[in-house]
């Protein structure tokens, strides 16, 4: 069977991520099991969003639309600017419903390992937005990884001397999170920047 | 974002089996980011699929043929006869590469509390293949669950007073697997159906 169309099927999704063969293969056979309920919607929405997928050219999200619908949403505070790593972390912050201002995102992280520098990550464009004279703050998301702290201090280097404010996310106890399996960088953090009750 | 095509896409990979609204994300996230390497081809296949797909006539499977390539395969042994529950029982049969006979696919068990009775499965279709004066035996591999074995014992008395053998699956060990953790029936299982060793 290892050239038939259901087996290419198979394999093609195996290479998506948090799928192996195994998983790949009831996938498969629960899209053909259910060929008019499934497989064809499914169809249907991936041609469509193949073809119209676009990267934002203002912020760097992909949508349908070019710009985005957070970049051409009147409604959304242009005095804020928040700085992604990755598309990923902007639908993360946007499920969080909690930012109704605007994105950036920079497509990595600067990595001296990787041999990343500012020219392969999407900072220029950053720089020149943040100096709109609508910009009032960066707010910079990175992860809270070697990288994402080192890309973050990279930026707010090169906006030095702005007038603009530069912020990071907050360190501190996740919500639900139990003290005694928190590691220590964390605890120190929230211990650190602890704020009066009531 | 809610009625976006990205959202719609999300939302129907996350009603496949094994995904979640988070999976379906991360991996939609990676097929609008590979779209000329994953996405396109994906479409393509699963379009081709979606045309092809057949219930062989035969035995029940799915494939891009009818019958499917194991029923029309002529090196396979016609007078062995496997019956599975489900496709991918079968296809779990066909990766064990040990099996070279035929196939016919139930297509789920009986079950009083479902309210599946005969008639709902493909038994009839069975019967019908199993007096063919080519097929000598028959091997029953259900699941070693109630039902599967209530129905397997069900199609063993309907094949009562024929001529052909009727075998199950060996119960035992699983390759690898540790007594202490083996539940009371198999490891009873196992030790009765013991062999000589050497």
């Amino acid at each position: 069977m290892n050239t038939s169309p259901l087996e290419q099927l198979i394999s093609l999704f195996a290479k998506l991520p948090g799928l192996g063969p195994r998983s790949a293969r009831r996938l498969v056979l629960h899209l053909i099991r259910h060929k008019e309920k499934l497989l064809t919607p499914l169809v249907a929405t991936l041609t469509q969003t193949g073809a119209d997928i676009r990267t934002c050219s203002v912020c760097g999200n992909l949508d349908t639309s070019d710009p985005c619908p957070i970049c051409s949403d009147e409604r959304r505070d242009p005095s804020q600017l928040c700085v992604v790593e990755e598309i990923a972390d902007l639908w993360a912050i946007e499920r969080s419903r909690t930012f109704r201002g605007r994105y950036h995102v920079l497509g990595g992280t600067l990595s001296a390992l990787d041999g990343r520098g500012p020219d392969q990550l999407n900072i220029d464009a950053l720089i020149t937005r943040a100096r709109a004279p609508e910009v009032r703050e960066v707010i910079m998301a990175t992860n809270a990884t070697v990288e994402g702290q080192t890309t973050a201090h990279y930026i707010s280097d090169r906006l030095a001397g702005s007038d603009v404010h530069i912020s990071r996310l907050a360190h501190g106890i996740p919500m639900g999170g139990e003290l005694d399996y928190l590691d220590d960088g964390t605890l120190g953090a929230a211990l650190k920047a602890r704020l009066p009750v009531g």
